[in-house]
């Protein structure tokens, strides 16, 4: 469960994916003893209590198992017959209704009968290496068919042949420092890059960018290899013949490239693939590191600064092209891959609310997988099904805290103390750290584009420690199930733990008379948000002043944020909790508070991303930025020719973020 | 109360205009006996016929006298204290809170001491004639300071000389006409149109964009005068040196010019003069129709069409530039109006619903008037603050059907029979004709903007039988407090009417359990407009077929949203009404309807004009239009060098209106 989504994560507005299955949970949240429908309102911690301790370890194994025997990547017939089991599956576990909703989104496959590959050739034109065309199959897999090879998902076409260039992760800063410092220029190029730092769709972007005519991508071993752990099957780090697939679209939201903005349904009006949205106008693949090692062994040109350096035995040389006794030896890269308009299903099963049953609580996650997904995305997959399952037996008893670490030695240790231990905020608070959503997973449509409050839960590695990028099989064949029962979660405790979060989490927003959202938290952030960009704009004082560049506006907001923020919860606390409109009244300021951050024009250049105050910047989509327009500007400070203008925009995008928090506090005040 | 708005109106998002002053009705709507909140509600057709009742012919001739004995342009001294003192009144009236909000927009003002003006030079440079620098002031007004002479606000500054072509209404299709059928090039020339048919601003525009280096508006007696009327202080004709004021402007919708999109306030960012939305390229001025005649008398050139021909005793034709005898003499611009950035005031009052307060009706107009304001929009304010008096008086004994006609000769006749003998439908139904909201007036941003519902209730003229644009004296120094009185509305009553039939609007959407709101019109309507629309695409049958346009997804889409609103109303039958909670779910998804024809991308180039089913065209901001996106790409299709990207076009647009009816529709549908 990275942070990245997969072919599916671009197609989200309607639920893009091949499979965002979700689960409406509406519970109404009023249980007003004197109000006719809530006669029958019992104690909600009874059925919490009931709905968690019914998720099961060995349910959710059963889960994983059925659901990662067969590939089954997205528009294919195996991800569609999972998807009509899973909807059998929550029709039997008791929900109100399933069903199964069709979208024609455009997707990219491998060419069956021209594998794509990348070679050496000499100077007479022969191949003389070639990069392997599939993985390794694990044990147990051999006879299985429909395993997608490695492949850069809606690469362009093509075969160009030229010098390579290795620009580390393709960062902006990577591609600076190139062109820069070292005096490089990629025009013509091939360059390749290593995975890591940043979304893969960031790299193409910036390659295109630098006029490079192909990109090759490897898994480094600095990035995808823990310290003393084996590669799979004997432990879970990823083998050199593995490599990691994914999409190297840039959409900023846009959702499927053919129809940005709008459901890809069968009526719907589909651009030419030329103007498409986000989709790279050159060659892109990837390679594991066994085969990267024959493409960098001999590169020649410019000596790597030392953080351009993997792990690999090879010297890192920045190129262009090889060594002169390689000199007359090129790369060409075979890339045959297809894009083509698929059918794909969203499974969505429903419980109605009670008393409020036009509000929803959503839960969801993709179906879709690389090739087996026994991590990404069936393990979050199997919670949601164990969730759903666990929810469908109260509903059938007409009923459900505390819960404890699932980790080996922590008897008795809350799970709470068990997070707060592994990850501690430090600088910010004593409390276990939240992250700020970036992007690159399903609800990102929900959030960015449109202002609806969400949050992902999930077990992942420390940060602080463990250094390696994602994990390291991430999107390779060896995300298996095995992986999961052998080394990742064998007793299936951590994902129990999972499911009980989120259940907890839908429950208590589905079912408290309150919605248990703390408008005062936002105004802290806020707050510490405002500081930090402010201290970023300030390592150019000088400008700052020449340009008249104020924040005074934004921390004015802020300060108005925060005094609605606590009156409005202390309205709550004097709140008549026995009128059902009034509690209405309150719920609906919490809910669309969220909303009210949503600038209906969008992030410059970006129409799609729509959130004022959490974005990614547009230099990498997986990770969360805070004032996102703010920090876009003061990026380009020092790429701009005319820094006038570029400070223009500065204050342009403070003066947005300004208004956008006063507009935020006045949803916060007592309707007048 | 003409379509148009002024300087004021394209200042929106935030109430932009000078003066949008509005009054916030809240009166929670749900009577349910056995809540606890509404113990005290009464019927509520004792309290409507109390509030219509109270509202005074007398009171209203009151408003609009001592509103309009002084000029009171956007942004002046005076305008501030009418506001002050509407604001006082307000307060005495005993609304719950009135406020005064301040906004610092881009205004346009003459300079005053270098008077705009249009002259004729001979070929040495002496100026043979001059146009006047001011309208001949009405009689009683003579000592009034602060007159602002005819102008067009936002004009750029400049002398252009050079040969006269006239350009009839310099409609899109008049220039069509111009450069198609007569060849020629209006490229470096100075044009004339006559005001009427469209917004001057779509002139402007159109000038521009064919070349043109001024352009010069006059008021022909063809549309600014009526027969067997005598001209202003006799009646209420266009005097031959009156001339109509007015911005020229091409905002969609934007808002202030220098912070489109954005609240005008202090904070606010500004783009430069350079960058700002909507203004203009090329000096513009209008005259009246005296100054009209020596510009036009000594035209050469081309023959016009019948229908280019107006009123006055010219020959019009159409240039370039003067008969033989008069072919050295030019014709020069002098405009010296300059823009800034000034504070302007609403003033907005409220009173606080008893039972859900955070609903809100809005009633408003604006303020600021071009000179007094006697008709635009004075009696529209003095309608407002009668209301508010009314309201008040309500409200002060802790309580307020049907309106009868105030024509004489009509006693008894209902204002309902009235309206239907005046302006029935006639082709589309037997009632009385409710027009679609175009643009130009104040509810631009709250309807076209933000999907909120909306409406104008007005006296005006009848179109089939009064064939002058607007009324005579629209935007001139003869719009005065006299013109009411002693012609269009001496004892007030129809004003009186306009004040009952808006409070009666207001109170029922305020007071209602239930919303009166008839989601099957809607859908009636919807169906139409489908019909309509495939109509107008039907006149290119070939090309149809060619690129395969089909209008079958929005006929489909209609159909769903016809059943959604035939189903929605037979649960409304059978709601629980004395549950709050329900009642306010169906009220939600009523007042939300609206929302739902929103499209967060825009219409294609104009991001705030969003409003799927209605808007005005590209080419006449004045007139609204149904599916106005695919209106325009069928509009379009004529001037296109390139038919099949223009008709993708159009099936982009009809593939759009698809999607936005069918989500409205679901809108309608139960919660699941």
């Amino acid at each position: 469960m990275r942070k990245e989504s997969r072919l599916v994560r671009w197609i989200w507005w309607i639920v893009v994916v091949t499979a965002l299955f979700f689960l409406g949970f509406v519970i109404g949240w009023f249980s007003r003893p004197t109000h006719p429908n809530t006669e029958n309102h019992k104690p909600s911690s009874k059925y919490l209590k009931e709905f968690l301790d019914e998720m099961q370890t060995e349910k959710i194994r059963e889960h994983l198992r059925k659901f990662t025997h067969l590939p089954h990547l997205a528009g294919t017939e195996q991800n569609l017959k999972y998807a009509e089991q899973i909807k059998n599956e929550w029709q039997e576990f008791g929900l109100d209704s399933v069903e199964m909703v069709p979208y024609d989104v455009l997707l990219s496959y491998p060419n069956k009968s021209q594998p794509n590959y990348i070679s050496i050739v000499d100077h007479i034109g022969n191949e003389v290496f070639k990069t392997s065309l599939a993985e390794p199959v694990p044990q147990g897999y051999e006879d299985i068919p429909n395993i997608v090879p490695p492949y850069s998902a809606f690469s362009a076409k093509g075969q160009p042949e030229g010098d390579l260039v290795y620009v580390n992760y393709g960062r902006t800063e990577d591609f600076f420092q190139l062109e820069r410092q070292m005096g490089i220029n990629v025009t013509g190029k091939i360059v390749i890059v290593r995975y890591g730092k940043i979304f893969r769709g960031n790299k193409v972007k910036n390659a295109i960018l630098a006029g490079a005519k192909g990109i090759i991508m490897f898994s480094d071993p600095a990035d995808y290899w823990a310290a003393e752990v084996q590669p799979y099957p004997d432990g879970w780090n990823l083998p050199g013949g593995g490599a990691q697939r994914g999409n190297v679209l840039n959409l900023n939201g846009a959702g499927d490239p053919l129809t940005p903005g709008y459901p890809a349904k069968e009526y719907t009006h589909r651009f030419s693939l030329e103007d498409g949205v986000g989709l790279p106008k050159i060659p892109v693949h990837p390679i594991g590191f066994h085969d990267a090692i024959h493409l960098l062994k001999n590169m020649g040109g410019e000596i790597p600064p030392n953080n351009w350096k993997g792990a690999l035995n090879v010297s890192y040389m920045i190129g262009p092209g090889f060594t002169d006794d390689f000199k007359s030896q090129k790369v060409r890269m075979n890339i045959y891959t297809n894009n083509q308009v698929t059918r794909i299903y969203n499974v969505i099963g429903r419980i109605r609310g009670a008393l409020e049953p036009d509000r929803y609580v959503i839960l969801g996650g993709h179906r879709d997988a690389w090739v087996f997904g026994g991590i990404d995305p069936m393990s979050g997959a199997a919670v949601v099904h164990e969730t759903v399952r666990s929810a469908g037996r109260l509903l059938s008893k007409g009923e459900i805290l505390d819960m404890t670490s699932p980790e080996e030695g922590e008897d008795g240790v809350s799970l709470y103390d068990s997070w707060h231990k592994r990850d501690n905020w430090t600088n910010d608070r004593d409390a276990p750290r939240i992250s700020k959503l970036g992007s690159g997973s399903d609800f990102e449509a929900y959030f960015i584009r449109l202002g609806i409050a969400a949050g992902r839960a999930r077990y992942t590695k420390n940060k602080k420690t463990e250094r390696y990028s994602s994990y390291p099989v991430y999107h390779s064949v060896y995300e298996t199930f095995e992986i999961v029962e052998k080394f990742y979660d064998p007793s299936f405790r951590r994902l129990r733990a999972v499911a009980q979060v989120r259940g907890g989490l839908i429950f208590l927003l589905a079912d408290s008379q309150l919605l248990p959202l703390d408008v005062n938290q936002y105004a802290d952030s806020l707050r510490k948000y405002a500081q930090s960009i402010a201290q970023l704009a300030q390592k150019n004082p000088n400008e700052m002043e020449t340009y008249g560049v104020s924040f005074d506006s934004l921390f004015s907001a802020v300060e108005n944020f925060t005094v609605a923020a606590t009156d409005f919860h202390e309205r709550l606390e004097i709140l008549n909790t026995a009128d059902p409109l009034q509690v209405r009244i309150m719920n609906d300021q919490l809910m669309y508070l969220e909303r009210a951050f949503i600038d209906p024009l969008g992030l410059p250049g970006r129409p799609f991303y729509r959130h004022v105050i959490f974005a990614p910047s547009s230099h990498n989509k997986y990770a969360g930025e805070s004032f996102p327009g703010i920090y876009d500007a003061l990026f380009d400070i020092e790429n701009s020719a005319d820094p006038e203008k570029a400070w223009e925009e500065v204050k342009r995008q403070i003066s947005i973020a300004a208004f956008t928090v006063n507009a935020a506090a006045m949803t916060l005040t007592p309707p007048a």
